[in-house]
């Protein structure tokens, strides 16, 4: 694997990299970031999943994530939110006019359906290539979490309940808690998966913790959320997740955090709970 | 004066606010942002100037500098680099294709010369209606100290060495030490104050603290400095600083970080003991 570094910055005592390599399971380039504490390691790996339109670039400038995880001592990894290239004509990437689908919009799922398939697989990227390349090129301990944000909230949460072996901890920001039951979830699992929805059933995390099959996996799934959120209605429903907790035994630790919208303003606010969170459980 | 909030944003226990105001002192419209801590007040400010191309915004999502100033009690303040506005033709405000020059460069003087002047007034606009309006619209203690980063840095320690009265204390991030003596300075201070370099001379900082006109009123300067910054030998030269603390006796702590560069990643390193240093001259 070709692993290209295109750029670096010192921050926090620690590198910050960006890479680029060309993805088999993509088939095409990804783009990702890196940050790495000072020292020797090995370090656990903290997985950072972005939310629509986001890069592997909107985390490293906006979340303030690397004091804490310099403190902690924990790697945390960026990769971008889909597969990226020019437009379908001629066997490129596919995509759509829209924010909430296509590029940048790649919904931690393994797309089924024309013209998603065969680049949008990004489950498949973040479970397997992304893993083995940190694992390989970075001093890991080879354990990891995972956390993300909105979009990326929901793509953290499916691939941690579907895939426990992988993670020690799981936690969100403002994550779309149901997507077969909200907008921006129903279009892309339609689009990504096809009109048949007992295949998106496994991408919904409320139904997934309702159904309790890693109950115990987990010892609790940190959740928060800002009350000024204008997606918190529609899209994002965290009483969702609070029932399915309740209905399983799932613990889960919803936090509605009064005046917060959805930006990084917000994130940057709680990451450091966050961080600390998965430095328990990574090191325990 | 009428000031527009045009974005709010809840981070860190505190209210970061976008406002606009029609500026007596430029004649345009001006930006700034300005983080409020939660509570009720009075809270000392610390003003923030940024560098070349920098608008109201870079510090506020970059910078990590709120977790800080809600621990401390701190309002922080960052106005735009420069007026801004249509170009020059019918009356408009003055700009250079250049990005060290004219919108976005604003340097901190008060420029007296075509096509710069009447707009170009940021030493004015900052000393004088940027601190009357944060002491009329916010709870503060009337007092504030003064830090900056690369041309911002520039900016906070001449306006603090030619208006002592006004700041307790100045700090800066890779500071354009002496703008008589680098390229981005001899450009800018030509452009805006003519070629009779006699007027130069209170625009360097260097020459300010030689000069030793303000030996005493600051305990201590502090002033970082990334040693794989790509513009420190040519442009930023912060020995000149220390060569000119030396011979006034004005104690100035330089701090040369092994590996730093010149980004935002370098500033978020050490922006909480910056706050800390003010936030115990605001306080003591």
């Amino acid at each position: 694997m070709t692993i290209q570094t295109t750029k670096t910055n010192a921050v926090h005592g620690g590198t910050l990299r960006y890479l680029k390599h060309d993805s088999a399971t993509t088939g095409t380039p990804m783009t990702l970031s890196v940050f790495t504490p000072g020292g020797e390691g090995p370090f656990p790996v903290l997985i950072w999943l972005s939310g629509l339109t986001c890069t592997e670039d909107n985390f490293t400038t906006k979340a303030g994530a690397y004091k804490a995880a310099a403190e902690h001592g924990v790697i945390i990894v960026a990769p971008d939110t889909s597969p990226r290239g020019p437009d379908t004509k001629g066997g490129g990437v596919a995509d759509d006019e829209a924010y909430d689908l296509g590029q940048g919009a790649g919904f931690y799922v393994d797309a089924t359906q024309a013209p998603w398939t065969p680049h949008f697989r990004m489950e498949s990227y973040v479970t397997g290539e992304l893993i083995e390349l940190i694992d390989s090129q970075f001093p890991t301990t080879k354990t990891r979490s995972v956390f993300g944000h909105s979009m990326g909230g929901h793509g953290a949460l499916t691939l941690a309940l579907n895939h426990p072996e992988l993670f020690q901890s799981v936690s969100a920001f403002a994550p779309i808690s149901s997507p077969t039951r909200c907008p921006w979830g129903e279009k892309a699992l339609g689009a990504y998966l096809g009109d048949d929805r007992s295949a998106w059933a496994r991408h919904d995390a409320a139904l997934l913790i309702e159904g309790g099959a890693t109950q115990g996996v987990y010892d609790d799934i940190l959740v928060d959320q800002g009350d000024a959120d204008p997606f918190l209605v529609e899209q994002l429903k965290p009483e969702l997740l609070v029932e399915a907790g309740k209905a399983s035994g799932q613990k889960i630790t919803v936090r509605m955090q009064p005046g917060y919208d959805h930006s990084y303003f917000f994130m940057a606010s709680f990451i450091d709970d966050h961080i600390a969170f998965h430095a328990t459980r990574l090191k325990g």
